[in-house]
């Protein structure tokens, strides 16, 4: 562990890896999530899903599903009266109108007694479809012969995703070339990243790689699916909603929007949450909260596995072809590129944002990068873990690793000598240059490690693989960060512990990490500090827990609360101890004269002196707000050592490393577990998951028997690095940790795999049977 | 109305009539309260009341109840488990241990699935008693020679309300008959109030009177009685709680202290209240959860009305002898008196409280008054709108009454002669001096009025009313108040509109008057203010809502939280607009720049800027503290006019003006409302309400059948008068309001009664028997 920041101050609290406070509960099953909340009366609601991809509504009948026992109701965008049915917002508009866009579109719900009455009356739903032209392969969608995805009027092109194609953005200067491109209708937004002049780069090269990489829909995988429980208040005014969410006040926005009430009319409460990855931005709240305002009544709705697979928000399958060109010194020179997002049936795979993350590792001089978002008859696209990198890096970091072959030259040092640093030039006019940044570290720290340094000894095969081949590879990766303003707010309690109060939802452990963050200003134990969540009414603001920046930004606000806190607590006791507050200390919950022995007073007498009746002081309650201007990027380097069967194309990866620059390790557990789980998906990535549909764009992969994430048994032994190099901005240094871990994985172990058996395979995943292919001159 | 503050000013918002917020919801009986939460499985709690005032119990025997249908438990305090079973504290211990010390003492509470098998199952439980000897009367009580109110061992004398008789507290020197008095085993509390010399007082009194006052229990009488909710999580470690409280962080200290849990194990809600006055301060709230932790179940107890006379927590009954001495020409020079607080089966009726009211409306310089807190086998008291002050007052007022017919002088000339006034001194050491109080400036109030001024004309007798008599009485009262830190958060939300987060339960409106402080300070109307109540995980430090302090604490946090917020928005605006915050003003939620037409920027905007994803502002979040150092005292005067029919003795109040020093009126509507409902409770404390038992203890009026409240006919026409003397820590000069007006009431009634029929009844209620007997020369 690379401690860069000064580790001869003590930190009580920060920095000591610290067990979840939320572990216990939820190891122990007594955690209730957002279906699990028992309500008298409580109904509940399932989908009636599309069964073809693309089609007309011809009719819909509910009559048989009403005249089952137990069905209460049946709704169409008909009759919910949601108040912007005819939005192009996915979840504004969560029932097909006219239309059904892909196999799994909700085109009705049903609410029953049961969940097996509502389940019943899917069934008896009567739905008249006129099957239309399916589009399922981006690259055909491209084409500007492609039957369209969506039948549109020109008004409905218009409001696509900001006005579809037509309002594409451009970085640099238009050219003539790209005015004239003719663009199928199905393109709904297109990016051009330029910098530099790409021919004279290209020529410039003395090397130069050009590949086509693919990857597939991979779904976030939570193990809670999408859920909302929604009761509205007696007079039917207020709906209370507990949604398995990322974003309290995101999801008090979005069901106040779609109802058109006040924001003030819903409450949204918190709930622990059973895993998001990005997922859970508003997807099912408009709909599960219309239901129970239409019937006054409380309703539950979750969704099942197989509609979560075939109508949740996974991430976009991409089509990237990539030129790197270098010349025989190492030096980058070119990167154009043609990236094509498939976005599914509504807009929102964010194009421009693979693009970005292809100029944000190395320096390079002359950039073109076209991006595309095109719509296909597939369910449409959400976030998952640093959207659109893991696909982007696969490319870059795969297309390294041949250029580096093909310049014999040392992976590592290839990525040193080109790696951004700070100083260099960004292509944000914002924010010219890059601040100081942790690639190099990362990849100083994987370089000194046995996988790397004695890679040759670790190509031995070991018996029980007898017939396999070893390989080690090496891939970096990174995600820009995100800020948002917060708030937070720091109470003292009668029995001298405190309480944290904040908005933003507790994943991944941040709510110990903001703990340890007040345990260490206030100089007492983490155990004696405890996150509150208020409800939407209640809590100080916060954004969505997402892009790697609760820590960064609300760890920022609780730290400010917590130092607020902290002069309020010095103040009463200066008054209680009659000495100056620049004469004391806290330590243990006990406030001291320093050089006074037994001069002090606790916490809880604190408290006892500001909370009570007839107390003469104010009680201890601290504020904080943040608002970080810039964000800290952050990267990691990984090594993957993999073994490979020949004869079979198997692959199975035996150890991993995995360094990353997390600015300061508030709770190293935590960061550590990031590794572990973001380094998991990655391998799901590489070698397990993606949607695969049928020409007719059915879905084969729409339960966990056919979609396959790694089961323990597929995750080796994972080293995590802690690189510290501070961000200006975070608490302590903190930067973002939880979406790199799975940002190179791909490429690790591709590269690993082709140094292993000498072939690559340029999708993901690394399914045998491409392998196989690959190494039989088949792909 | 007294404009003493500058009238001139301009506050939008404060001083405002403004309709409640919670006003809608009650009146078209939407509000839900602490009893009609809806859980599934929710079980039902009922209590065993003993039918004997004072017995040992031999045996309790529930099995005929737990064979019952639906009888889910039956618990008594050995099987419980609560930490305290055998504490001194009623609500610690509410189930009888060896013996019941009062006709409705909880001995067992049965739990059923309905309220129905419950109760069905109270009727069941088999309790063996053996009859103890009762005592009834206060003044038999206070007798050396009276059995004991309660069998108790030494070490449980000791331990009652600090120590019993043996911790007397005495203001001023001992004396040697102090130390010789013999006093009953039943005193649980004495406190000797002195100051000058009595002896020589009385010796320079031109003229004396001397009277024994008596008052009974009357009982707060709130709409909803009193009512938890308590669900246990799935673990059952911890516990959520709604009560009927005044206190919500009070409840969670009794509650965890009743449970040996931490604090931060129980979650109190907030949930509307149906009315308190003091009554609901923890009464059923430890044995609700109690009885919930054990059963790990939803449990709901609801007092029955008859079970809130019985088993509730009313004001004291007292016997107050009161001997006021006075120079020819009005100066008053001794007060001697010997006040006995009833306080039922436990202490808390606070006697020396009622010497301190005494003491606290006129200057007098030589004071001698004993209080004494007694016990006997009745319900044990607790809070009432102003405690002990309608029965000390009701004693000095009448007395002041009779002293100023015997020197002949004006009732209202005699008050403004010896009323307190600013610097004159105290008996309070740490506060020598009287601060400027409005007891006169009320006076001149009413002399001014023409119920008063024209009270010649007032007596003519309507024909209506023939061979009734018309009189005209004045008294004066006031309360102390009361200080507690307190804390409070300040939101803006997304849409402009502002939240105010606090702590403090809404009685009265104090909501409303909180959104009435925000909205003037930031310019915004008060609709768009809104107050939410977080639980006590999330809520900013509050006290009880309770004695006249919320305004007047709360309401200081407010105002620092909202100054807080203004501070911030005109931050982000100065940025915004590129202009000085010096030049910024909020006028109806736009922060424009003086003097620049067209240069603002609204709040929704602001909001906007500060609460998104990437947002440069930190979020506008205004954190306002307060630990107001002093007490507002706060003072009354009141005129009743009645009508009596001598030949039945029956009263009617015809007429009623109310003058109060408010301090500043935050919502004119309020406290004009808070008036009227204190004289309208002031009424019932002279003319109709009173426990009575009988000798044996049994209480006959345990129904609203025999317990006589007010009723709409028995209610005048009310004429409130707001004067405003501000207080100088009260947010814009407000004082409490909610005590004062029910404590002159006795007094002023009783003195218009004299006025009418030249008679003086010294019991409350003046029952027509009553006063029939006092008219016949038989009181």
């Amino acid at each position: 562990m690379t401690q860069t920041v000064d580790s001869a101050r003590q930190q009580p609290g920060v920095g000591k890896a610290t067990r979840r406070q939320d572990g216990s509960d939820k190891i122990t099953g007594r955690t209730r999530y957002a279906g699990d909340l028992p309500f008298p009366g409580l109904l509940h609601a399932r989908l009636v899903l599309s069964p073809y991809a693309h089609a007309r509504i011809l009719n819909i009948d509910t009559a048989a599903a009403l005249a089952l026992p137990g069905v209460v109701a049946v709704f169409t965008s008909k009759n919910l009266g949601m108040a912007n049915a005819n939005s192009p917002s996915r979840s504004q508009a969560p029932l097909a109108q006219n239309e059904v866009y892909w196999c799994g579109h909700p085109v009705a719900v049903v609410i029953g007694e049961t969940e097996a009455a509502a389940e019943d009356g899917v069934a008896a739903v009567d739905v008249d479809y006129e099957p239309l032209p399916v589009v399922v392969d981006p690259l055909a969608a491209l084409l500007p012969s492609s039957p369209p995805a969506r039948s549109r009027s020109e008004e409905e092109v218009s409001t696509i995703a900001g006005g579809g194609a037509h309002a594409a953005v451009s970085e640099g200067d238009s050219d003539e070339e790209e005015d004239k491109e003719e663009l199928s209708q199905n393109v709904s937004d297109k990016v051009h990243i330029r910098s530099g002049d790409i021919e004279a780069g290209l020529r410039e090269a003395d090397v130069v790689i050009e590949r086509t990489y693919t990857t597939s829909f991979v779904h976030q995988s939570y193990l809670e699916p999408q859920s909302i429980t929604v009761v509205p208040s007696p007079s039917g005014h207020q709906l209370t909603a507990w949604p398995s969410t990322q974003a309290m006040l995101g999801a008090r926005s979005d069901i106040s929007r779609a109802l058109n009430l006040a924001e003030r009319q819903v409450r949204v409460e918190s709930v622990p949450i059973g895993g998001a990855f990005g997922g859970k931005f508003g997807l099912s709240e408009p709909l599960g909260a219309a239901v129970a305002y239409k019937l006054r009544k409380p309703v539950r709705l979750v969704y099942t596995r197989q509609e979560d697979l075939l109508a949740g928000n996974p991430a976009p399958q991409s089509v990237i072809t990539l030129k790197l060109g270098a010349k025989r010194d190492g030096t980058l020179v070119a990167m154009q590129g043609k990236m094509i997002f498939d976005s599914g049936a509504y807009p929102g795979a964010s194009a421009g944002l693979g693009g970005h993350i292809l100029t944000s590792t190395y320096r390079c001089p002359n950039i073109d990068l076209r991006c595309y978002e095109v719509l296909t008859n597939k369910v449409s696209v959400g976030a998952y873990r640093a959207p659109n990198a893991p696909q982007s890096t696969f490319a870059l970091e795969s297309a390294v690793g041949e250029l580096c072959q093909a310049l014999q030259m040392d992976s590592i040092e290839f990525r040193k000598k080109n790696a951004l640093k700070e100083g260099d030039a960004t292509l944000n006019p914002h924010s010219p240059q890059w601040p100081r940044i942790g690639i190099i570290d990362c990849l100083e720290e994987i370089e000194k490690h046995p996988l790397w340094a004695e890679r040759g000894a670790q190509k031995a095969v070991p018996a029980e693989l007898e017939g396999w081949k070893i390989g080690v590879g090496v891939a970096v990766g990174g995600w820009p960060g995100g800020t948002e303003p917060a708030a937070a707010a720091c109470r003292l309690e009668s029995d001298g512990s405190i309480t944290l109060v904040v908005g933003s939802v507790d994943l991944t452990g941040s709510d110990t990490s903001l703990a340890l963050i007040a345990s260490d200003v206030l100089g007492v134990s983490s155990d004696t500090v405890e996150v509150a969540h208020g409800n939407t009414d209640t809590m100080p603001y916060s954004g969505g827990t997402g892009g790697s920046k609760t820590i960064y930004t609300m760890g920022a606000a609780v730290l400010s609360a917590a130092r607020d806190a902290r002069e309020q607590i010095l103040k009463v006791a200066s008054d209680m101890l009659e000495a100056s507050v620049d004469d004391l200390e806290i330590e243990d919950g006990n406030v001291a004269v320093r050089g006074v022995p037994g001069k002090s007073v606790t916490l809880r007498q604190i408290a006892e002196a500001s909370m009570r009746f007839a107390g003469q002081f104010e009680p201890i309650y601290g504020r904080g707000r943040s608002a970080n201007s810039t964000t800290s990027p952050m990267y990691a380097a990984h090594i993957a050592k993999v073994a490979v069967d020949p004869a079979t194309g198997e692959v199975r990866v035996l150890d991993y490393v995995a360094a990353q620059d997390v600015g300061r390790a508030i709770n190293p557990a935590e960061v550590e577990g990031q590794i572990y789980g973001g380094v998991t998906q990655g391998i799901g990535w590489a070698l397990l998951e993606g949607f695969v549909y049928d020409e007719e764009g059915q879905m084969l992969t729409s339960t966990f028997m056919d979609y396959a994430v790694p089961h323990s048994e597929d995750v080796p032994n994972i080293t995590p690095i802690l690189v510290e190099i501070p961000a200006p901005l975070g608490p302590y240094g903190a930067k973002g940790v939880g979406e790199p871990p799975v940002v190179p994985v791909g490429a690790a172990i591709a590269n690993a795999i082709d140094d292993a058996v000498g072939a690559r395979v340029t999708q993901l995943p690394i399914r045998p049977e491409r392998l196989f292919n690959a190494l039989n001159g088949k792909q």
